[in-house]
């Protein structure tokens, strides 16, 4: 089986020298973890969520992300006129649907977002993405149910072709698809799923990747390959008396360390056009 | 003095393979440690406060942890109904009355929580357990006043038995009642009181321990065996350079590394019989 | 030129004994860092912002820090009801105006505050001391632009005369003005501005300190001294292998190891009478 990676140009995403200036709208459990994680990097993250304050700084912001935790009503005003800003100044857009598959207000909020607006990414786990085609999951809370590889890749290019968008599956082994491509990438690490947020922080991976370059596909690769490599790395680092504290701590790193190394490897990271 | 701990199973608690969920309404300060303690400890953590999605979260969880920290008139609604929810479901509830001996705003709350809902443990140091019997004390914020181990005593045995709830009272020693039998708790670290969310971080271990047990005496006892452990271990392990940074982050590794083993240990550990 | 440095007395602040009650209302996003350091350098941190509770939590506070970060328009009502409560009861007040210069609603906030209510340190980067001054900015989120030296200096001489204040400028050499007297700093790492929340950790420093103290330009010096001097220290001991996620972790354990230490240092710390 061929492997489209080279078709690709990563460059850009490591190589720049641009600070990116990321407008958050996310839940509180995690927000320090994102910051920290877009300024690892290489971005500049602003987390703002009154509604008075939205247009001015969407719309300066090289990407949008949406984070459904914690979300209220009351916030969702302010996520949806974000969109609104961005999708008119043509900035790109990250959703992060977290515990979509857990409740129907979460799914009435991710469904109301993608009636109206244009997302550029979506990223989540096997379950929040089938919950997105309407499907029933086995899913509770904020875990994933598993899944097999086939299943996700159906998943991720029905998901991708409906709301015409990349869809970024994270898992053992991760699915991006944007309708005419798929990638899997393998590597990673176990303890990613030991603490909270290493979900919501691979879209500062992502995010920071989209605003230099404006490809979703492959920012949406090389953000997950990032958090891989990094997660993998650190782990075979920790000494026996080390666990999750640690591990947290040695991502950000970890990150900070490789931000401007070109990390692509063609054994890790399998890219197929989709056969009709 | 005889030592009752014989008489009660603790291993249920850690030997059990069970990841259960717990749904917190919980103050944001502390919220990212809460998630994370839970995770370290093999629960699953799920923090949700917008009043359309609590019937979803809460039925399906094994334990509703509600703590008042940065509480605000919304959030008690969803607190009223999460609880609501669990009382009908016989889901556990704990209770983490953060600084309500500091104002009568906190303590109106929580007597309206009690009034109306039966909570399982209720957690919480000496002054915040004593404003729960309408007593003055003479905290300032979230801290509390030293009092003799013998009025600890008291107030826990009159409090679990006003509420019919098992107490748990930390401290330099710990105590924990059910108005049967009083559990005291030797050891642990004044590190403790050192950082923040400490308090916030014990609901977790208890949390966990109640859902897999439904014994909230043995959780409540484990569970602060378990902080007091890790605290006490990580304290002896730091170097003279590190303190309360390294101390944090070296809780999580210790937790995760003896979340399985059985910790019970008789001369730390002492469990009576209350005489009337 | 002279060094004016010794006409300050900084012992109160380092020698005390005293454990102040510091009250924040303050943004989500670095809350658990605030509250973390405010212990780590000998305070007692309250995070609390429902109305019903202001007056009985301010009214006992050492300091009250307001940071506008993630305000909204609810939270800005309590916000000014605490500052009413301080200003009668004489209690120091420091403001962190986050981001002030990247939108007009925090402008708006801000100098609604800075009508009705005496603040006795404000605290900034250089884009957002300058935006108080209704001067436009070329800042975009919540990070700085560089402006020179002089230009810093003037800029806090206007703003702590027009609000009889005392400014604490942060930046590559710190600017701290009250209006007749101006004090630099040199030192500090590049590293505080790779992780989040140095800007609002410094408030916590400045806080205990006034809490002490009640000198609101010593205060400022010896905040902004010690987190320099505590990034500085880190940043050198930091492995080949370590950066961001290490560096924050022991930016704690450094400021709790020298709280208590005099860090007073004519070379670092150069005060001047300002020229009329």
């Amino acid at each position: 089986m061929d492997n489209y990676i080279d078709k690709f140009d990563f460059t850009r995403i490591f190589d720049s020298s641009a600070k990116p200036l990321i407008h958050y709208i996310t839940n509180y459990v995690t927000s320090n973890d994102v910051a920290n994680m877009t300024l690892a990097f290489g971005g500049s993250p602003i987390m703002a969520e009154a509604i008075e304050e939205i247009d001015e700084i969407t719309s300066v912001s090289g990407c949008l992300v949406i984070n459904i935790g914690t979300v209220t009503t009351n916030k969702l005003e302010s996520i949806k006129r974000a969109l609104k800003i961005a999708n008119q100044n043509r900035i790109p857009v990250i959703l992060d649907p977290v515990g979509v598959a857990a409740t129907s207000y979460r799914k009435e909020i991710v469904f109301d977002i993608l009636k109206d607006h244009q997302i550029d990414v979506i990223k989540g786990n096997a379950s929040e993405i089938k919950a997105l085609m309407g499907l029933e999951t086995n899913s509770k809370g904020v875990d994933s149910e598993e899944l097999d590889l086939e299943d996700i890749s159906d998943i991720g290019v029905q998901v991708s072709r409906k709301y015409n968008t990349t869809v970024a599956i994270t898992g053992k082994i991760d699915t991006i698809c944007n309708g005419k491509y798929i990638a899997k990438i393998i590597g990673g690490s176990s303890m990613l799923t030991s603490i909270t947020g290493t979900g919501c922080m691979i879209s500062p991976l992502i995010a920071v990747s989209l605003a230099r370059t404006g490809d979703a596909f492959a920012s949406s690769v090389y953000g997950i390959l990032v958090m891989n490599e990094a997660a993998s790395s650190v782990e075979k680092s920790l000494k026996p008396e080390e666990s999750v504290g640690t591990f947290k701590v040695k991502l950000f790193d970890n990150v900070y360390n490789i931000k401007n190394k070109n990390l692509i490897n063609g054994k890790k990271v399998i890219i197929n056009e989709i056969s009709e």
